[in-house]
This record gives structure tokens, C-alpha cells and sequence, in this order.
């Protein structure tokens, strides 16, 4: 099951590529980093932009680490993206999402992805209200 | 801008309709059903239904209520739903959501949609270590 | 409400543009074309081509053209294309698809939106009995 | 290929699980359950709820049980579900789909995917007369 | 790894379904097709269409034909479409396409998923100026 | 038309947002931001960040800027992103793109997404010399 371009060991790396490689390890308190970053590496401007995104983005804030794993699963599922499903779930789960909240944020999406083709399908007019926020 | 098919108003309703609105009117506390109700009442069963899925997925359990509805505005926002977007919003926000919260969310929401394309577009290989969670 | 590019009416149109217009209004037996033409005639290669597809595709075949109307609306509503789904709606109300129909329709299509995601969220193995149809 | 979550057998499954496997072998005259409600059963609301969705909205209704399962396959094609689209395409062959039937049905669903984007890459505006249905 | 329909090789193909094969041989300089079009052989009609529909609209124009396969890449990228990722990244590539144009490609490509649904969650008003065009 | 957040003019805005839209301007040698960024400036990360990113990635590389943006073009057509795609679309008029050009750019989007639905609906294997590229 080849990708579209090789993965790039830390061994085979330059070493701006190894710098992420190691930043990554060493905030996730990992001691490898998984094949989305060895990929990235083939274009490193992208690997250090998106590592510094990631950094940034997914760090607790108004919002905790975990709503934001679970809103990264959402969207990844809602987009049927593979790795993505499966790196962010394994990801929100050993920050403690149990076997029933993801029954019920899978629930949600669901149902969100049902009711946006409704609203779509019959063309429903935005109430006045909610454009006042 | 009319939509697909018209608005039913309460006044037209027939009493089965009438008693989802009712019930939407009495489980929010609010004196008025928004428009998505109102045309989903041209086939009763849809509205029945959706109403029915809505009232028992939205409701507080292993996540709460706002956690909810900021995974809705996630998947609205990736869907690109214009009315979804603007009512669930607008439903975090009255649960709590502030204009920093929102940001956080979108932030996380725009992350997600760009990695899933650099996953898809390199056709990333999933490791094995997420396979077996 | 100004779009991409402008409307190309009939008096304003090159002799190749004004052929594809007659034949669609002699097809549909109508006495004025559709603004996504007009549009399409920016560029009358796509016009001639798009027009001369879905002339073949919609045509009765073993499939009937409500269906396949049908299956139009489907599609477009999970896109979330405006165009699209007024048209289509249209197109399928002219030719017999009920209020009721069209309910079905989107509870069917809104149904397999929601079950598409939570396919995808839980990656579920696909059965080995539907890989050998 | 493991999923998110495990299949969940009938030999280990609860009571109010083997409820619903029980409901759903009788309906369809089968003697398994396919992979996807194992999976559902990890969350028994979501299992409950979606296989009385799935029971209520593909019965012959308005529109009969093929044309429903062929619109299933249409949206699933256009999200690139795997899962829904095997599951649903073996469907709508058990239910006297053909080969010709299915090809025109992606067909259409293939040009209505094309014609979403050129409408939405122009920007058409909608006619008058289509928001006046 | 069994698709929906089967392959039909040149051997045991129509004299309709030869000729395409043929002209596409022929048009590419290669001796053989890809599964692709093996599969569409399955609908003759959409055989003969797509193969035609390619010709015209991948062959130097306006653009050239390495702009307008990378257009269809991030296209595919955008769609999570496994095989069209694949086969026009080969396609891209054999045209003249480096690593470095795939990934500044890639970089364009999730930057616009990113900030669409920026614009979409906001739900940002279109400018005046950009509706003039 | 509101958004979901108000738009924050020079005037009202902060100082670090102030930076940021005199960077905007003096990049683009323009005198006014668009509303795209009035919306981001809600949230000050995000602005900053995504504005560093546009800056970065559509800046002349192996890729030439009016190939950069007609790709956002036909991602944002994809999405269906009404904002992007009139924002985008103007930016690719700016660098030189024609009517001729945009009609071409359109053709191979509308294409791809019509291909990827075909792969996706018959489920194509993909071909083992697309994987060992």
C-alpha cells in the first residue's frame, strides 16, 4: 500500500528535517513520529509550517485538547479521510475519550452531516435572528 | 429568497405537526420554531424523526451540551452550510460559546480540513500502531 | 447578485452559441434557456459539450428521467450547490415527482449522508461478501 | 484492516444489542448481520436509533425500495464511502438492479457532480422562475 | 481488493469497447489501458464518453497539459478519491512534475481547504469589488 | 447579509491587527483589506497565522503565482466556497488569467470531479504501476 511519495527516516533526513522530527518527539514525549510527518518531510517548508500549525492550533486554550481532538474526528470523518480518522481518534483516546463519548461525537456528526443535506435539499431561508448574532 | 418548498406556520399546521412544534417550543423554552421546522413540516415522518434524533442526541451525556453543538458547527462549516452554520452557532453561543471559543473551533475545524487533503493527497500509509487501537 | 461571469442572452450570441440554445429549447420544447447556459456560453466548448451530455445521460434509457432527476437532486443537495438543487427540484416537479415524493427523496439522501460518516468514522470493514458481487 | 472499533459478535453481544440483530435478520430474511451494525453496536443508542431510521425511511413508501437504494448508492459514490457504497451497490443488485441500470445511475451522478462545480465555479445566479416552485 | 464491477480485458471485450482501448493506446503512446477504463467498459455509453471528454479537455489549449494535471490533482486531493489521486500524480509526474512542484501543489491545495471553511464558518460577506468582475 | 462575526475596520482595530493590515497592504500594494481578513481579525491567531501562511505559500516557487491561484480556483469550486471562489477568481484575473483560461481551469474541474465520482462508484483498484511511482 504505497503512497504517493516515500517516507523519509530519520536516519535518510537532512538535518532541518530531523530539527521537526526531534521538536515532535520531544513535545509529544514520543520517541518516533508517525508516517503524515515522514511524508510531509519530502517538502520540508510544508512539514515545518504544518508542525508549527499543528504546535500551535492544538495546544489548550479557550478550548481543552480533547474537544479539539474530538472536533479534529469530526471533520476527518465527515471527510472520510483515513489516516486522519485513525491517527486523531487513537490521538483523542489516550487523551481520554472512552468507547461512549465517541458514540455519541460520531452520533453528532452524523447527524449534522443529515440535517446540513436537508437544510440544502429544501433550500431552507436563513432565519432573521441568527444573522444577528 | 424562497426556498425549495414553502413555510408552514403554526396556524396552518395540522395537529401532528402541531405537536412537534409544540414539543420544540416546550423542550427549548422559546415561544417560536425556526424556519428549518417549518419546511421540514411539508413531510410530517421527516419532521417527526429528525425532531425525535435531535431531542436524544443533543441532550447532556458522556459529552455536554455545548461540546455538542461546537462539533455540529465543525461539521456545518466543513459541509459549507450556510444555514446550519448560522443556527448553531448561534445555539453555542446562547450555551456559551464565546468569540474566543469560536475562533479555536474554526481554527481547529480549517487545520483539520488542510491535513485531511495532505493526507489524501500523498495517499499517507497508516501506521500500524493506529490500526490496532 | 452577480456571478463569475456574465449572462450571454440570445441577441448577444455567436452562431455556434445561438445553435446549442435553439436545440435545447426545441428539446424542451420551452421559449427561453436557463441562466447556467447562458453562463456556460463564456466558453462554448463546454457549453457544447456539457449540453450534448446531458442531452445523452437524461435521456429515457433503462432508467426513466424522473429517477434520474431524482438522482440529480440527491447529488446536489449533498454538495450543498444552490443552483443545482432549485433546478433539478424544478426539473423533477415538472415531470410528476409530489411534495411527498421529494420528501423521500431527502430522507433518503440525508439518511446516507449520516451513514456514509458513520462508516467512515468508525472505519468499518467492508464484508467480504460484497467484495465478490 | 481493523476499524476504529471492534465488531462486536452476536455471541458477545447484550441483550438489547441481539434485540436489534434479531430485528434485523427477520426484516431482511438473512442469517447474519453485516459489519456495520457490529460496529454500531460499540454505542447501543446509535444502533437502536439507526436501524429504525434505516427500517422507517427505505420501506416502499412513495417511492419504491430500488430507486431508494440506487439514490443510497448516488450520495455514497459522491462522498467516496467504500463502506456504503459496496453495501448499497449489492443492494440495489438484490433488489433487480442491472448493469446497464447501474451505469446509467453513476452516469448521472457523475454529471451531476460536474455540472455542481460548474455552477458553483461561475457562480450562476438562480433564475427567477426556479425559486417560485 | 475486488471493485463494484469487473475488469474487462481487451481479449474478452466488444468491438465498441476495442476501439477505445485502441484510440486511447494509440493517443497516449502506450500499450496497454488502466483499470480505469477496463471498468468503465462495463457502460459503453460512458465509456466512449469519458475517453472522449478526456481527449478534449486535457489536450494543450489555453493552459498546458501539466497545469491542467495538477489541477485535476488537487481536485482529487480535495475529493479523497484514492485511484484518480494516484493515477494523475502519475500522470502529473511523467509530464514533468518534481517533488517540488507536487509539494507546493499540495501546500496550495490544503491552504484553500483550509481557509474555504474559514470563510464558510464565518460566514464572511462576499466584497462588493469581487462581485463586478 | 451579516456574517456570523462583524467585520473589524482599520479604525476599531487593534494594534496587532493594525500590523497585520498594513502588511496586507503594503504585500499587495493595495489601500484597503478585504472582508475575508475583517472577519479573521476576531481572533487575532488566526489572522496572523493565516495571513503568514498565504503569504508564504503563493508567494513565486516552483509553481508561478497565476497557477496558484487557479488552482484555490478550482478547490474553492470544488467546496463550493462562494466567498473564495469570487475572491480567488478575481486574484486570478489580476495575474493574467482570461475568459478563454477560467473556461479551461472550469472544463478540467468539472471533469475531475465527475472522474473521481466514476472511481469511487465502481470502486476502481488502482493499478500497481500508479503505486510504484
Amino acid at each position: 500500500m504505497n503512497g504517493v511519495s516515500g517516507l523519509i527516516e530519520y536516519d535518510a533526513a537532512s538535518a532541518e528535517v530531523r530539527a521537526v522530527y526531534d521538536d515532535i518527539m520531544a513535545t509529544r514525549k514520543v520517541d518516533r513520529v508517525n508516517n503524515f510527518w515522514k511524508v510531509l518531510a519530502n517538502h520540508p517548508p510544508t512539514l515545518q509550517q504544518v508542525w508549527a500549525e499543528v504546535k500551535a492550533v492544538m495546544t489548550p486554550g479557550a478550548l481543552d485538547p480533547l474537544t479539539k481532538e474530538m472536533i479534529y474526528v469530526a471533520v476527518s470523518a465527515t471527510n472520510g479521510c483515513e489516516y486522519c480518522t485513525h491517527s486523531h481518534t487513537a490521538g483523542a483516546r489516550a487523551k481520554g475519550m472512552t468507547e461512549e463519548m465517541l458514540g455519541e461525537l460520531l452520533a453528532v456528526t452524523a447527524l449534522a452531516n443529515k440535517t446540513n443535506r436537508l437544510a440544502n435539499g429544501y433550500r431552507v431561508p436563513v432565519d432573521e435572528m441568527f444573522r444577528n448574532t
